[in-house]
């Protein structure tokens, strides 16, 4: 379970540590996305990503001779550059466990942090580093199925309500699912009235499929231009979460996903990774059911881009 | 002269036609420039640049039978990108001079709002565009050496003061002057106590050269990287105000002014123009009078530019 009490502590554990992200009012995607847009921009985050949060929160709670023995992390990037700057900042050490695919941005961004890197097929992440956590004695912090890092994640959640009180909807990426059930609790605890739209790729919907089947489905893997939501299961601790909270999930297409970061890069102006844009992707697609005077929050979750990719 | 009055007035005639664009908080630059980092997004106002103000102000006061003859204008491209959007907006004509190493996004932006655009050499383009004032009745809105524009620029100072009550200081990047005169005349008004430091190219110092000289010197035509800070002389109207309200100009030199759009980009997940990076080049510079606990608010003046001069 995962309570709003788990959350209000993953604050104070976790505030001085991190930023709070500022909510940008973005007036000029207005007409092109129907709603009132503003963006909770965790792309500016530390990290340049939300994941620091979680990372930290569960570092922070864990007990100081377990820090000492180092972790190990399976991520797409930027959950590892979460774990490598809390393990930095907290002297332990990090060796993080990336698909071979993950973009040099991420890989270079982890090892600029001191951690060490192990790169491996996508489908193979979580089993080498549970090898890799028996071989050498590390903690293995998992990327989205526990609640400490739940709880970590759910801070921005926390942080929207109180930043833009009379926010109508927030729309938020999924892959394994670890920000959206931490926000998606917190967000439901104070005001439930506030939806919650979870929005994945199209080409892995295992939160569309699996909802639909009552079940966790195992989906084969796929490219995605989101290279941080190609998880290919819901987390098993997430799923119910998302079943109980979540008031829909959409998937967006890989035409779209890009449309949305072109979109937040001409119009808005800012920087956002692809698995970021899919919101913007969501509502461009016409697939969100948002109307003309609500007032969205689009979660943008990342910033970790090659600008090679932005063009 | 002109006064906070005319600049309320500014504001009452043009705020329903504009953005009130957002100040954003970039913790992640502090570290880098030394001080609180806040950035007034005038990259994300509508034509993506802070000249519709003016351009909206000028149009919007003007007689009817004049905006019925046509307007032209002699722009680096963002004055022009106001005008041509004011003049679609006020259903007049808009002919917009620029020099031919005007970028092509400015050029293509203008065009798109139904503008017909005339190149011609940088030094050239008042006279060609007094020209065509002449030859075909046009009105000449001029970028910077007038009333009506400085206000409506300055409308941007009193969004400032009212978003960072707490302000203590806000840098503007200076062409001809319009904006630093517009803004100085607001802020200073209100409150008094906030710093004012005007940016200009190091290659085309005219305003740090004229202060010395206690004179408008005319410089010599070279080019920046900032392709909206070229103006060659400072405004004649300009200048006094600059004498008596701006606390401090500084100079940056052309890899500053890079640096500076890079650090923007790469930390602070925002595109802006070279030309309104110039301020956050300043602070790298190390040319800022500021303390490392103050408020400093970068004017980020546009937007218009083109991935390829990103990367």
């Amino acid at each position: 379970m995962l309570t709003l009490e788990q959350i209000h502590a993953a604050k104070r554990r976790i505030s001085s540590y991190i930023y709070e992200t500022p909510i940008i009012r973005l007036n000029g995607l207005d007409h092109l996305l129907g709603c009132h847009v503003y963006i909770k921009a965790e792309n500016m985050q530390k990290t340049n990503s939300f994941k620091l949060r979680g990372a930290l929160n569960k570092m922070l709670a864990m007990p100081f001779e377990q820090l000492e023995q180092g972790v190990v992390a399976a991520s797409s990037g930027n959950h590892g550059k979460g774990v490598a700057y809390a393990a930095k900042l907290l002297n332990s050490k990090a060796t993080i466990v990336l698909p071979d695919s993950a973009p040099s941005v991420k890989v270079d961004g982890i090892r600029a942090l001191g951690a060490e890197v192990v790169q491996c097929k996508l489908a193979e992440r979580h089993v080498v580093t549970e090898k890799l956590s028996r071989d050498y004695g590390y903690f293995n912090i998992h990327p989205y199925d526990d609640y400490d890092i739940m709880a970590g994640q759910g801070t921005a959640g926390l942080e929207i309500v109180a930043q833009l009180p009379d926010v109508d909807t927030i729309v938020v990426p999924m892959g394994g699912g670890g920000l959206i059930s931490g926000m998606a609790t917190a967000v439901k605890s104070i005001a439930p009235h506030i939806n919650i739209i979870g929005v994945e790729p199209a080409v892995v919907s295992r939160y569309s499929k699996s909802l639909e089947a009552g079940e966790r489905l195992l989906l084969p893997e796929q490219k995605s231009l989101a290279d941080a939501l190609r998880t290919l299961q819901p987390g098993e601790r997430n799923f119910p979460i998302v079943q109980q909270l979540v008031d829909k999930v959409v998937s967006v297409d890989e035409a779209l996903i890009q449309r949305g970061m072109k979109t937040l890069l001409s119009e808005g102006k800012i920087i956002a990774e692809p698995s970021s844009s899919i919101g913007i992707g969501a509502a461009l697609q016409g697939s969100l059911p948002i109307r003309k005077n609500e007032k969205v929050c689009f979660l943008i979750s990342g910033g970790n881009v090659g600008l090679e990719t932005l063009i």
